[in-house]
């Protein structure tokens, strides 16, 4: 009987306990949220997915009567949804982050479609947390949320209305991610490289800003935007550990070069 | 440079337009909606994905404020949205449907996911209008509904807790239907047979029934579960106008011949 279709429950209980292990590395961080309502349909977005860790940076009003009605059972979600006060806490430990954008940047990171991105995020779940980060409801990503991701994902959407509502976009985001799994199944692989950690690439930017003003480089330039720029650089090479080590290296010789020349000059 | 990827404007003007006048021929179809929010949340999601064509059967509440409130932006959706009393009506016109479930159901027609699901639909729509059809928020679709569809869509969910809400439901549907188009893009050809419309194909169930009824087929079995059986195998064929006109042709000459017979026994 060509054409027919029985459905069957497709997936072995391995396949899901396996699912649901690289899952629960994936955080979703939804930064500044205004309006407890979106929190609890996101939480309800992420669980019909089988995603439970939420992580909210400053949300405006949490924990809130709204967002227990509107996760309608997703209430566990809410209930070890972890509150952070600054994004580094919210990424705290993961290799990889994707930031979800509506918009198409002039100062652009790299920018994925959810069915481009999801395969790696999925990948990298696999060994270490990442997350998917949220911006506001009406702002978005702020800079310095974009400058702390590794990609930019972008619904494709309307261009006369390209304005997802939060949950909803959280929704497609986490489905893209399941999808994606499914698709990849037991192929799914570790990733070649073990990525840095996300506090391990703040160190490094730290490092980089203070010895790029040590040799007075910022002197003409707005230090902000170049920071913005070279964040864009890495966060395009995915850093190993190991490249951290050494980019420090550099930094760290290049600045002690410098204070023996400074030293020199003043004896 | 490898791996980088500058997002560029990806469809021409004319791709655009092209995908839009076959969106205009895609209804999305809410039965029996209870909360007006999600109807002004589904017509954000569908106008976000280029959807425009809203169609509600027996709303609990319509026109509302808490749809015009949640619709935030999409209210042209709402305003122009057809208020139908009876599914017949919504589906008027229509020559492929597709029911979103969220249910694995004993009797199935043809399950599918959206992935599979939305290029046989974004092919249909090419020429003539179809249709996204969704049950009720707690009670999903009525028997009725199946029967009077060709597929249904069901989004793969975490199986502890897949009760998505109703317009994330829409949301994941038309971004699905929206990207099947762009990875169609314009090699979406005509579909290669014209199929019968939905009120052609009610024609032929209601002779079918009577032509059943008259010979004595119902005795001893449920009429509406047979009925149903027999709407679902017609549905996997995907009737065109001609092959109506022919089945309708055998049980009108099954049922004359059958009044012929009477007539003589009884003469």
């Amino acid at each position: 009987m060509s054409g027919r279709k029985i459905p069957v429950a497709y997936f072995s209980v391995k396949f899901v306990l396996n699912k649901l292990k690289i899952l629960s590395n994936v955080r979703v961080v939804l930064s500044h949220t205004t309006h407890p309502g979106n929190i609890g349909a996101a939480a309800r977005a992420m669980k019909t997915m089988g995603l439970e860790q939420l992580y909210l940076i400053n949300p405006k009003h949490f924990p809130d009567k709204q967002a227990v009605a509107m996760a309608t059972g997703a209430d566990d979600v809410l209930s070890n949804a972890i509150v952070c006060s600054s994004i580094d806490e919210a990424l705290q430990g993961t290799v990889f982050v994707a930031a979800m954008t509506a918009r198409l940047r002039d100062i652009s990171h790299e920018v994925f479609t959810p069915r481009e991105a999801m395969p790696l995020l999925a990948q990298h779940a696999v060994k270490q947390p990442v997350a998917l980060l949220f911006g506001t409801e009406m702002a978005g990503l702020t800079n310095e949320e974009m400058g702390k991701s590794h990609v930019l994902v972008r619904i494709p959407a309307n261009p006369a209305f390209s304005s997802l509502n939060l949950a909803s976009a959280v929704q497609v985001a986490c489905y893209e991610l399941c999808v994606a799994m499914d698709y990849a199944g037991f192929q799914l692989q570790q990733p070649a490289v073990d990525l840095a950690k996300h506090e391990e690439l703040e160190r490094l930017y730290i490092h980089l800003e203070e010895a790029l003003k040590q040799i007075g480089f910022f002197k003409t330039k707005s230090a902000n935007k170049l920071m913005l720029k070279l964040r864009r650089l890495y966060a395009r090479a995915r850093l190993e550990q190991e490249e951290i080590n050494i980019l420090r290296g550099i930094l760290s010789a290049a600045t002690e070069y410098n204070t023996r020349l400074s030293n020199k000059v003043s004896e």
